[in-house]
């Protein structure tokens, strides 16, 4: 069995690498399939988990999480159990054997014991933004500086939820197999490249 | 015209990398040829020039270089006289017009307007003391503490000369286009699909 795990900055194109990579390699693709199955086994509502799941988790909850505090607060209540039903069903994605792509969720991390190649996406801010824009729905109308904002506070969001699983941070080359910088590139013309490099990392 | 920059870790494979990749590509490839042109260039010997090169800049250097100081210090002289020698040989090189494959020197940073590919090779700490070791002389008899002191010194003397050169830090993965982890894997493995991503994105 072969994993392919991608963590990614907001903006850099991650997730349609991994998109492409899974159909280059004709694995499979989880990503936002998780959010539902979430929602399901925790019983809260799909746009709901996706809210707190990608907001993360208050400046606060490291802090918290060892102590036997009285989860007075729903929200965190609610976090947790999002998270624990992440895990597990991340867990038992790997536990079935087939080879797939799985972009976020700290999974590197979480199927560490399956010795998934780990891959990290990145570009620079200027990049980010155009292909945030790019994408953007008709109603959004953010400017660049609030692009800049958003992208910043989602990206700070990933880094605190691998902290609280892993010592190794989030988006340091030490972490990953492989960091592709995706600045001023397409990502189509990207992806055999690094299909090929993950042939060859795997002993193909 | 293409050119491929490898910056690395020390033990970590780059140089390996480097000449396997100008093999697969049939690229030239360049790296100690360079210390035979800086010695002939400069006037100096070329144990020397290695030698200084390698070892680096003196920590007060990047201090002093701004003022008008005397040049008491000769070796702080021929240092200076190596880099500036060195540079406009990789320039020169630049100005060939052929692909090829730099290793080390700050190329990316000398050659930034001739657009290369810039490459980052690293590993954990334990991978680099093995290949360390695998390497030796046989007249050298390091311990792994030791090794690891002597990896941590040469890499430091690389991250100051790259400060000389440029504001984009040494080993961030935001100063390169790909990053790749050798830990535990060999070499000769790899190179196939750093080849292959390289192709993709010259757009081959």
């Amino acid at each position: 069995m072969k994993i392919i795990t991608i963590s990614r900055e907001f903006g850099s194109g991650g997730r349609e690498v991994g998109k492409r990579l899974a159909d280059e390699l004709g694995f499979a693709y989880y990503d936002r399939e998780i959010i539902a199955a979430v929602a399901k086994n925790s019983e809260l509502d799909e746009g709901y988990v996706e809210k707190i799941l990608e907001t993360g988790i208050p400046r606060t909850f490291p802090f918290s999480f060892g102590r036997s505090f009285a989860f007075s607060d729903v929200s965190q209540q609610n976090y947790t159990k999002a998270l624990v039903a992440q895990q597990s069903f991340i867990i038992q994605l790997a536990r079935k054997g087939e080879d797939f792509v799985i972009v976020g969720r700290s999974a590197d991390v979480i199927l560490s014991e399956y010795f998934p190649f780990n891959i990290f996406v990145h570009a620079d801010m200027y990049s980010k933004i155009d292909r945030c824009i790019d994408r953007a729905p008709e109603d959004e109308e953010l400017t660049r500086r609030e692009y800049e904002r958003k992208i910043k506070q989602i990206d700070s969001a990933r880094a605190r939820h691998r902290a609280l699983l892993s010592d190794s941070p989030w988006g340091k080359k030490e972490s990953y197999h492989l960091c592709v910088n995706t600045t001023g590139k397409e990502i189509k013309a990207l992806v055999p490249g690094i299909a090929a490099y993950v042939k060859a990392w795997f002993g193909e």
